[in-house]
């Protein structure tokens, strides 16, 4: 039955669900670029939504989250949530080409657990998928837990607001900061306060880590929280120190979330958004075949007379659309 | 004719046309809010597009764009690019409460041209207005062009993907790195080498200017340019040196532009974009219609309950929606 030369989602999902590590990748290849197989697998993964629990890692270029997250694999393999578990890992991949040098580093040096089996690394970039990252994460994370895997994390490369949303949307989020004057607040200013579920400070043995810990404190108490303070911890990736702690913060919020029975909701939002990801990349697909006709010819052609400005040019488009059906 | 304390835009652009600063000042918080208000001064701004030649600054945080606005604005003052002329500054705030103290900091800053009644200075934010800053910096822009303003600087505060979008929809666009290792690394990967039409390396008088220059040289030389190679001048924005040199490659640039004859295409390349964004916008905004209706709620509710998946429920969503008209 598992064919892994096959194409086929539901064979390639079956082989995958029994461990075959090529199929798996295959199908993420097919969530990544997007389209038609990328559907197909997505429906079908959503026909069996497993039970995986997503830790999001996100901070500054530079911060140390591959160092963090290698250790993360190490931790959920031995220790897991209940005992050692399989860890996929989906590092997020800004397109840049010119990021690629770093992160091709940073995925050889996760390769010390390339001969586990329980482990899967995948770095991922948007190509072609409709809705961009903002859809295709969440796909390939229903994709992972779909066949079976209990423990993803999604580590994100920059800290824009793409890498920012995607890293939110997990369960977990993990917001890694380094010491140094300024770092919590470039922090805050990049939107991490608010999605913060816990701060690592990574390289605490440098000067300056009580002052970013007092920034953060200081901030979290001019912030609204929910009934969830999160918990900073002190780490120092390069040797070890400290991730053990960060292991056992990050189960302490995931039975805060189970236990207030606030993981569903929190869940339940997130399929809302993505729905509506999904929603305006369709629409903003139909807007693009929209701009390639003859239509939009004439009127941009009005526009850049100056007989049109935008606005009116827009409604001149649109008015023929008609208005989106509301009843039920 | 001119009465300041009216709210008709036709009468307040009139007016401020005249130099009535206050009049102006209200139409861009009509611009800024959004709504119907803001599509009437844009459309009679569309009328009369005016000459205004926009330069975009950018650049990380604390990389001196505003030490080097306030140059830029007192040389555009003197000299402007035909002679002294009239400058206004556009300085973007992405809507982040948490920014406001800087920002008001480096408005504070600027107020040494307060007295100078050739010079106008605007924060502004997105607050309402639909389509965000991609939307209403154009219309920002566009109005300040109509009521006759020559120079028109256009400064971001942040680095993400929309002051970005923002800072490069200028006729030059201006990227402030500084000196040290990685920045140069830092701008590219942030997007930048791709919009920069001039790079500054402000602070060049700190150790590792030298560097930086042969890092951006190297990336350039890396990168497909067209017939512009983008210059790298350096400054000390504090105490003024090299900041001459910098208006005269902005000049330089506006030469190429005009003298190529590619000026007029970039104009409506950007008309097109944001023709494209208010589309996007206007589609939004039906798509958030769609989402408050009866429709949505027993759609989500059955995707909820495991009965469709997200791709389905949008299929059911749209398909009474229809598809856009194409003919002409």
């Amino acid at each position: 039955m598992a064919n892994p030369i096959s194409s086929d989602p539901s064979t390639l999902i079956e082989a995958a669900r029994d461990g075959d590590r090529v199929a798996l990748a295959r199908l993420l290849s097919l969530v990544e670029r997007g389209g038609d197989g990328s559907r197909a697998v997505a429906a079908l993964a959503y026909k069996t939504p497993g039970q995986a629990y997503t830790v999001g890692i996100t901070g500054a270029p530079g911060a140390g989250k591959s160092t963090l997250t290698d250790h993360l694999i190490t931790l959920g393999r031995e220790r897991g949530f209940d005992g050692g578990d399989q860890v996929a890992v989906l590092a997020i991949d800004p397109s840049s080409p010119f990021s690629g040098g770093a992160i091709l580093g940073d995925r050889v040096r996760m390769q010390s657990h390339s001969l586990d089996d329980g482990v899967f690394i995948r770095s991922m970039a948007t190509r072609g998928h409709l809705g961009g990252l903002a859809v295709a994460v969440p796909d390939a994370v229903r994709l992972l837990s779909a066949v079976g895997i209990p423990i993803v994390l999604v580590e994100t490369v920059g800290v824009g607001q793409q890498e920012v949303a995607v890293a939110s949307a997990t369960d977990t989020t993990v917001v890694v900061v380094n010491p140094g004057w300024g770092d919590a607040i470039q922090a805050n200013k990049a939107g991490l306060l608010e999605i913060a579920d816990l701060f690592v400070i990574n390289k605490a043995d440098r000067p300056g880590a009580r002052e970013t810990r007092r920034d953060l404190e200081l901030m979290l108490d001019l912030t609204e929280l929910g009934p969830w303070r999160p918990q900073i911890v002190e780490t120092v990736a390069s040797t070890g120190d400290g991730v053990e702690a960060l292991w056992v913060a990050i189960g302490e919020h995931r039975r805060h979330l189970i236990g207030g029975g606030t993981l569903d909701d929190l869940r339940r939002r997130r399929l809302t958004r993505e729905f509506h990801q999904i929603l305006l990349a369709r629409v903003e697909q139909q807007i693009d075949q929209l701009m390639a006709s003859d239509r939009f010819a004439a009127i941009t052609a009005a526009m850049e007379g100056g007989d049109l400005d935008p606005y009116e040019a827009a409604d001149r488009l649109l008015s023929a659309w008609g208005r989106p059906p509301t009843g039920a």
